[in-house]
């Protein structure tokens, strides 16, 4: 199952903001037994936004977007998102009653820029927001599941967190183990990083990270990955690549590692 | 100028990475007078990498990646930026010659893993790299300029830094000022920033960011910008936008900021 993760707001194109959304999505879904194949990032414009859901939807099977789903004017995430999939939008009245509690509790009207909040392509199912107000969007479209979150990150993380168990492949694991190889130059490492993955074609993948400075003080970080259906056999599959792998480099630089 | 970013590694999809270097990059070509439109991040996969470099290529002036550039079976950017490109790689001298000349230093033998680094599009430049071994990569292609760049942040940076004078878009100029506004919800203080961004129509960006809860203990950092031709300019815009956002947002509530 294959994902794609959608960051929408330009404080993430202009470096104002880290795209920490992404990396904790991307994370989530990982370990959920997903291959995220791809992540954009685009402004606050609604053509840009279906852009980013229409590439997604042809993409991969699910679709997660933070971002844009706030009270002012460039909160234009649902809209585009009902653009993307020729939907209606609407307003939806489980989501104006979740929006309409949050207000009433603090006896302040239900402006515009509030109930818009509510609004949701017809058919979707809003997701309780249990730290801020605006509530998540999920909705199911030719077979393929969308999920649409705020860009506040414990909002999103509360909403993903929810809508997790949901989300999960059945039957399908992600398992990562790192080693760190010092005194090793990764273009040294290179040819065993070369000879594991041989060892263990398709069965994990070995990816060399450096750390340090190629020449003067090399230091890499050496992760190994596997999914697979079992729990249990993906972690040996890893656990033997490592093995393999320490002993090579180990023959290269007994204090390697 | 219109700039596209790629990042190009299956540990950010993996969310194993923050993507900081596409935040870095973000704000420094912002500074240096470009739209920053789209980021993408794509798998260490040619065909994945080839769509990204024509994606950027079909929509910007200016496209930066980074990662992929290492002597490792997964550093495949320079082979896929010379397929999307249409050109042949061959070994670059220039290149052949940095590369070499940082491995002699220290007496070892050039393996082809070291010599990798030194491939290159026909007709691309390669950039020193003062940190690390693999150069950038830089070339022009059908009036666009392309910047390819390693993923270790520190090299990353280094290079950017000195190409960076070439890269400015002259006479062309960011400014940005924030202020952040407590006890007012972002939903009420979105018909002021409607307002100002009225007031101030195509001069200044107005964008809200809430950092706070929204209803129990709203903070809400508002940002404001403009780019323009005249550095004074655009300082003077975002600053009398400001001072209408505070007076507008007092109104509301005097503590406010």
């Amino acid at each position: 199952m294959r994902a794609y993760v959608i960051t929408i707001g330009n404080e993430i194109l202009k470096g104002r903001t880290i795209n920490t959304n992404a990396a904790h999505i991307g994370r989530v879904l990982t370990y959920a037994g997903y291959d995220v194949i791809r992540m954009v990032v685009v402004p606050d414009e609604i053509d840009e936004i279906v852009w980013a859901f229409r590439d997604g939807l042809s993409r991969a099977d699910l679709i997660v977007s933070t971002g844009g789903l706030g009270p002012t004017f460039d909160d234009k995430t649902v809209e585009a998102l009902a653009k993307a999939l020729n939907l209606e939008l609407e307003l939806n009245q489980e989501a104006f009653s979740m929006v309409k509690s949050k207000y009433d509790r603090l006896g302040v009207e239900l402006t515009k820029e509030r109930i818009k909040m509510a609004y949701m392509p017809k058919g979707a199912k809003p997701l309780p927001n249990p730290v801020g107000t605006a509530p998540g969007v999920y909705i199911e479209y030719a077979g393929k599941r969308i999920l649409t979150l705020p860009g506040v990150p414990a909002e999103m993380e509360a909403i993903l967190d929810e809508a997790l168990p949901q989300l999960r492949v059945p039957g399908r694991y992600y398992y990562e183990e790192s080693v760190v190889v010092r005194g090793i130059m990764e273009s040294a490492l290179a040819p065993v990083v070369n000879e594991v993955m041989r060892l263990n074609a398709g069965l994990v993948y070995v990816k060399s990270h450096p750390k340090g400075i190629e020449i003067d003080k090399p230091v890499v970080e050496v992760e190994v990955s596997a999914s697979g259906s079992s729990e249990e056999e993906v972690r040996g599959r890893v656990k033997e690549a490592i093995r393999q792998l320490v002993s090579r480099a180990k023959s290269i630089n007994p204090q390697c590692c």
